[in-house]
C-alpha cells in the first residue's frame, strides 16, 4: 500500500475534533449539551445578504476573477474606508475565507523551514496551515495574569533568527478575546521594521470590540506598508461562517501579485457567497449596535458567573467572542471528555474546547478550556453553572 | 522591504492570463473577440440548482462538516453508483473546486521534494498546484500524431525514482481531449501496482464522452483500492464553474482520513454552492443529452474547419470540450498576442490559449494552441475563419 506524506502525518487534528464522538454519543443517550466549544455564532445573517442570493438572475453560475469581482472589492475598500484603513480595490484578493488569505500569506512570504512568531494561545487551525505549508510556528507565550496583553517585545527578539519571515497576531484575539492596543500594535511595528520581517494580523473579529474601546488595525500604522498583511473574513462580522469568503489585504505590491498567482491556480473565490457578502457590505449599523449589545451581556454574564466558582480564573475578553478560563484541575482534555460522558445536571451537560490545542509549547495551558460565548444568556448561566456542579465532584 | 518567499517567485503565472490586458486593450479599441481561451461554457446552469438557492430557507449561513454535509456526500455515491463507480459516502470529501481536491491530495501523499509523472500537455494550474505543493512534476510526452494517446508503459518507467509518490492523469483531457481506454487505465494500474505508486485521475470531464464510448474511471479498477485517488468537480458536469465545489474520492481510509485534517483546517466547503450542487444532481437525463448532442456538433465543426486550413493538424478530441491545434507557426504566444493587437476580420478576433504553457518540457508545444469549444456553432466557424485567415498574413 503506498504511503501517506509525512506533511500528512504531522497535520493536527482539531482540538475540538477528538471530543465529537463523545458529544455524539453523550446526544445519543438523551443529553442536552450545550456547545460552548465553536465558534459558530447563533446570530442570524444579515437578510439583506440571505435575499441577495436569492433575487439574482444568474443563468450560468461562472467563475469570477481570481481576485474577485472589481465591483465586490471597490465596496470593500469603501467599507474599510469607513474604518479608517485606506486602501485600494488593487490591494485587495478575495479569498475563500479567512483561511485561505492565511494560506496565500504563508505562501507568497514564507518557504519551507521559515518561521513565524505567534503569540500563543493561537487559534488552532494556524497549526495546521503551517504544517500544509511546511513552516515552523516558533510561540511566544502570552499570560493570563496579564489578561494575555502582548508579551515584551524583548520576548520575540529573543527569537528571531535569520529563518522569522514573519508574525503573526490575532486582533481581537481568538482564544483569548484579547484587543491590541494602538500602543502595542506600534511596538510590533517597530520590531518588524527593525528586522525586516512581515506583520500579518487576522482581523476578522474588527467590530467585536467592547467597552468603548476601538480596534487599532495594522493597516492604520504609518510607515508599515511594505510589513503589512491583514487577513480578513465575513465569517463572523455577518454571522455568515459559510459562505466562504475572505481577503487577503495589503499595500505591498509584490505580495499581492505574487498572492494572486495562488489564487489563479485556484481560479476563482464562491460566485454565490461573494453575491452574499457584497450584499452584506450594506448590513444597516442597527445589526451590529444589536449584536455588540448582545455580545456584551454574554460576555459580562459569562465573567461573572465563571468568576464565582472556587478556583477559576478568567481573563476579561474586551473582543471577539472568546475566554480563556483556568480550572482548578490538571488536565481540561479529560475533563471535557468526562463532561460529555460521565457528568450531566438534570440530563445538560456542556462541550468546551480543551486549550491545550490553542498552544504549541507542550505542557502549557492543560488547566485551561476555551469557551466560546455563542449562546444565549440563559444557556450561558446554566452551562457555568454545569461547569461549577462539575468541578465540585471531578477527580483528576 | 521584507522578500517574498521563493515558492512564491516561482509560482507560474497562467499561460491566459499574460494575454488578458491585450484582450483589454483590443475590446477598448472597439474589437469583438471569440473567447475560445477558457473553459467556461456558455451552457445554462441546471434551473433545479439555481432555483435551490432561492428557496432555501436558511436563518444563519453556517459552517458545514469540513468533509461536506453527510446528505450530499450520500447522494454524491448514488450518483457515482450510477455510473458504475461503486464507494461510499465515507470515501467522499467534499471541496471547494477541483482546485482544493488536488491540494488536498498532494498534501496527503506527498512531501517537499517528492515526484508526479504527468503526461503533458496537461492542465496548466498542476503547475501551480505543484510549486504551491513544493513537489515536482515530472512529465511524460503524448503526441498530437498519436492525438494523445497513453505514452508507452516504458516511458513512465523510465522517469520512476525513489521519490515518485503518483502518477496523475486528466480523463477525459484537458487540454487534450483525450479520453484514455479501459486497456491504457489497466496499464496505468499495472504501473502504479508494480511501483507502489498513487494514481490519481482528474475525472472533471466524465460526462463529457463522445462517439459511444463510455467513460472508465480508475474508480472502477479492481485491486486499485489503495492506489486511487479521484478528483471531481460540479464545475463543468452542470456548468456551474463558480460554485467552487468538487470532491476527492479514494478508498484508501488513510488517505481520506489525512485529507480530511486538511480540510477540517480550513473548516468548511462553501455552504449555499453545496446546496446548489446538491440540487443539481437531480438534473434530468435530458439537459446532459442536449448539452452532449450540442458539444459533439460543436466539435464536428470545429475539427472539420480546422482540418480545411493548410499546415494545421488537429487532434480529434474525444471527450471534454478542448482540443490541441498545432499550426504552421514558431511561436504561439506571439502568434496569440499578435490576434488581439493586430489582426481582425471585420473587426473580430480570436483569443486562444498558447499551448506552452501546457507543456513542462521547455521549447514543447511552441507551435501549438488550446481551443475551448465553448461557443456556439456559428461563433466558432466565425473564429476559425479568423484563424484561417491570420496565418495567410502572420509572419513569426
Amino acid at each position: 500500500m503506498p504511503r501517506i506524506s509525512r506533511k500528512g502525518q504531522m497535520m493536527p487534528q482539531s482540538p475540538i475534533r477528538k471530543l465529537v464522538p463523545f458529544a455524539e454519543e453523550a446526544a445519543k443517550k438523551g443529553k442536552s449539551i450545550y456547545y460552548l466549544n465553536i465558534g459558530q455564532p447563533d446570530i442570524k445573517t444579515p437578510q439583506i445578504a440571505l435575499d441577495a442570493v436569492k433575487i439574482h438572475s444568474l443563468e450560468v453560475l461562472a467563475y469570477t476573477r481570481s481576485e474577485g469581482s472589481e465591483e465586490y472589492r471597490v465596496k470593500i475598500a469603501n467599507y474599510y474606508q469607513k474604518n479608517d484603513i485606506f486602501v485600494k480595490h488593487d490591494d485587495i484578493i478575495v479569498t475563500t475565507g479567512g483561511s485561505e488569505a492565511l494560506l496565500f500569506a504563508f505562501g507568497s512570504i514564507m518557504d519551507v523551514d521559515d518561521e513565524i512568531i505567534v503569540p500563543e494561545p493561537f487559534y488552532a487551525n494556524y497549526n495546521g496551515f503551517s504544517t500544509a505549508s511546511g513552516i515552523n510556528i516558533v510561540p511566544v507565550i502570552s499570560k493570563i495574569e496579564n489578561n494575555f496583553a502582548l508579551p515584551p517585545i524583548e520576548e520575540f527578539e529573543k527569537l528571531i533568527t535569520p529563518k522569522t519571515k514573519a508574525i503573526l497576531i490575532c486582533n481581537p484575539g481568538n482564544p483569548t478575546g484579547y484587543l491590541y492596543s494602538k500602543d502595542e500594535i506600534k511596538k510590533l511595528a517597530a520590531i518588524v521594521k527593525k528586522h525586516n520581517l512581515f506583520l500579518i494580523a487576522d482581523e476578522v473579529y474588527r467590530e467585536f470590540a467592547y467597552d468603548g474601546v476601538t480596534h487599532y488595525s495594522i493597516m492604520q500604522e504609518e510607515g508599515l506598508e511594505d510589513h503589512a498583511i491583514m487577513i480578513d473574513s465575513v465569517s463572523k462580522r455577518y454571522s455568515m461562517c459559510g459562505a466562504r469568503i475572505g481577503c487577503l489585504v495589503s499595500r505591498n505590491k509584490e505580495v499581492i501579485a505574487t498572492a494572486l498567482k495562488f489564487a489563479q491556480a485556484r481560479l476563482s473565490p464562491p460566485t454565490l457567497a461573494q453575491i452574499a457578502s457584497e450584499a452584506a457590505l450594506g448590513t444597516p449599523q442597527s445589526y451590529f449596535d444589536d449584536v455588540i449589545e448582545e455580545y456584551v451581556e454574554r460576555r459580562n454574564i459569562l465573567i461573572s458567573e465563571l468568576q464565582k466558582i472556587e478556583g477559576v480564573q478568567v481573563a476579561t475578553p474586551k473582543g471577539a467572542f472568546y475566554c480563556i478560563v483556568q480550572l482548578p484541575i490538571k488536565n481540561s482534555d479529560d475533563f471535557a471528555q468526562w463532561l460529555l460522558e460521565h457528568f450531566d445536571v438534570n440530563g445538560e451537560t456542556v462541550m468546551v474546547a480543551p486549550a491545550a490545542g490553542f498552544y504549541s509549547t507542550p505542557g502549557v495551558g492543560l488547566n485551561q478550556i476555551r469557551i466560546a460565548y455563542v449562546l444565549k444568556k440563559e444557556s450561558l448561566i446554566k452551562a457555568v453553572n454545569i461547569i461549577k456542579e462539575a468541578l465540585k465532584v471531578y477527580k483528576d
